[in-house]
């Protein structure tokens, strides 16, 4: 299953296969948990302590290690496949599209005509699949750290990994951070970071100034960075401090939105929005609207996102600090 | 603890006190679940099959029996004092403001001057509370089934319970059914049903005509009703039904809002708005905004509700059906 597939070129390949070899009456633990429950999965964060979701497991359907990861699949009662990445629950086929399609279209509707995009992480290739949408992209470039990541959706999650097929993808396989220092200056209009396993430690990610150093340095004035950031109801999380040091960063329009994503820990996801001294970007009002009738390489329209869902996303209640 | 306090009347009083014979060492269980886990709390419910939400105890502070409920309070290490009533998680401190105010505000800041405000079950206080931040409020009749619930929260919850003290609050203890029997035709301007436990069947509730339909014939033309909906996760729930069915009953306008709430299933609380015919109400554009400075018998403004969040509540994602 590993090289190159129809529409997409993968410049470094680290070719591991599937290894499947214990599938079978597997449990997929959760050890930052000191329970366990027979025939369901666990998912707690380090990050959440005291709290876990659980759901139940009808079939594990694959379990393999590659250098970076161990990855889980399986299929729950409720929730359709699930993939758990180093025992955190990555998606649910049941609300992965709600955050997948807000990552993608908060920052490539905010701007008008955005050509070359770059996706870090995602090699499940939802995020790809949502940018197939904009007719205005002419080049795409995923730069994903494990290519077992891409297999796995592809054999998977195949309506998911479609996104992979889009003729403009141009797929690299490695860290994102090396990646970042090869590229030219002002190379991209949008920088999509799709870092599930960042999520729980963004504040510290943003910290790590150096690395939003590189994407601010790879965006062209004006361009638009989207990454996932802490959800509201994490006692430690400020809004306001985090897109203050992200506006140190770009220089431009930082701000904060939020959608609801019931497999999260607090059953939501937030994003940070962050444009780059320029031609300025109102995030909150997308003039950039997508076409209706552009499924790119999916087979309909997006089942979350529509303008009116942009500009709510934007709305903070008071608890946002 | 039972009886009147400040500022409200208890009509008709179930002297049932505190019986809390056995909190020592005693878990609570979720008999919906084939499994317990020593020492958390699980939440499942019949309407969300193959899931459940584990939070971790540390203390057992109440458990209770009135005629109606099965009610336990619990210290938990994540979310604050938590409140479960017949197996079914009612609250927790850490999210349970977001809850109240909206589904108290969004109607209310929807009409001008509202008056005379019926609010059926919300014996805890928390929706009294909201109610009053509204000083144009002359009137607020409280129905709640079970006065276990206020003695309950009265001793827990003394920041919540703080509503019942509004001496604009008359406490009727007994059935909502009966008592909206025995109202005249046309009394209040707003009515809010604070019913958790009938949230997971709420198709079913609202198909009941005759409990609707007594509540809209309780309020005055151009009134208002506020309840908790489904989730647009629910995937029996279909918002555009809901919506014709309630139109038929109240004869105005009709719509579905929601917000973030992460102890309920799915993370996120569901709201149907109904207006009588009469003067148009435009739910979506809050025409009466609350006085920042008006906090009512609370120490302080609504840590969620704002006027932003309003109108977002109403923004619905491509998957509402």
């Amino acid at each position: 299953m590993a090289g190159g597939n129809v529409g997409s070129q993968i410049i470094s390949v680290d070719q591991s296969p599937l290894v499947d070899d214990n599938k079978e009456n597997v449990e997929i633990h959760n050890y930052t948990l000191p329970f366990t429950v027979p025939g369901w999965y666990a998912d707690a964060e380090q990050d959440w302590p005291g709290e876990a979701r659980l759901m139940k497991v009808e079939k594990v359907l694959f379990r393999g290690k590659s250098k970076h990861h161990d990855i889980a699949v399986f299929e729950s009662s409720a929730h359709g496949k699930v993939v758990v990445l180093n025992n955190v629950l990555q998606i649910t086929e049941k609300d992965e599209f709600a955050y997948q399609e807000m990552l993608t279209h908060l920052p490539l509707c905010s701007i008008p005509n955005p050509k070359k995009v770059l996706l870090l992480g995602g090699g499940d290739g939802g995020i790809l699949k949502e940018v197939s949408r904009h007719s205005s992209v002419e080049q795409i470039h995923l730069c994903e750290l494990d290519e077992m990541v891409i297999n796995v959706y592809k054999e998977f999650f195949p309506r998911i990994a479609i996104g992979l097929t889009d003729p403009r993808v141009t797929t690299y396989i490695g860290d994102g951070i090396e990646f970042l220092k090869s590229v030219a200056q002002g190379t991209y209009d949008a920088i999509i970071i799709d870092a599930f396993q960042q999520m729980g430690t963004l504040a510290e990610e943003l910290a790590d100034k150096s690395f939003l150093e590189s994407v601010a340095r790879a965006l062209r004035p004006g361009g638009v960075m989207a990454c996932p950031a802490d959800s509201l109801w994490k006692d430690e999380f400020s809004v306001s401090d985090t897109v203050a040091s992200c506006r140190k960063i770009f220089g431009g329009s930082v701000n904060y939105a939020w959608c609801t994503v019931p497999a999260y820990p607090s059953g939501m996801c937030g994003y940070m929005l962050c444009a780059m001294e320029g031609r300025p970007v109102d995030f909150k009002h997308p003039i950039n609207p997508l076409n209706p009738e552009n499924y790119g390489v999916d087979n309909g329209p997006p089942k979350f996102y529509n303008s009116e869902v942009h500009t709510a996303a934007f709305c903070l209640p008071g608890l946002a600090k």
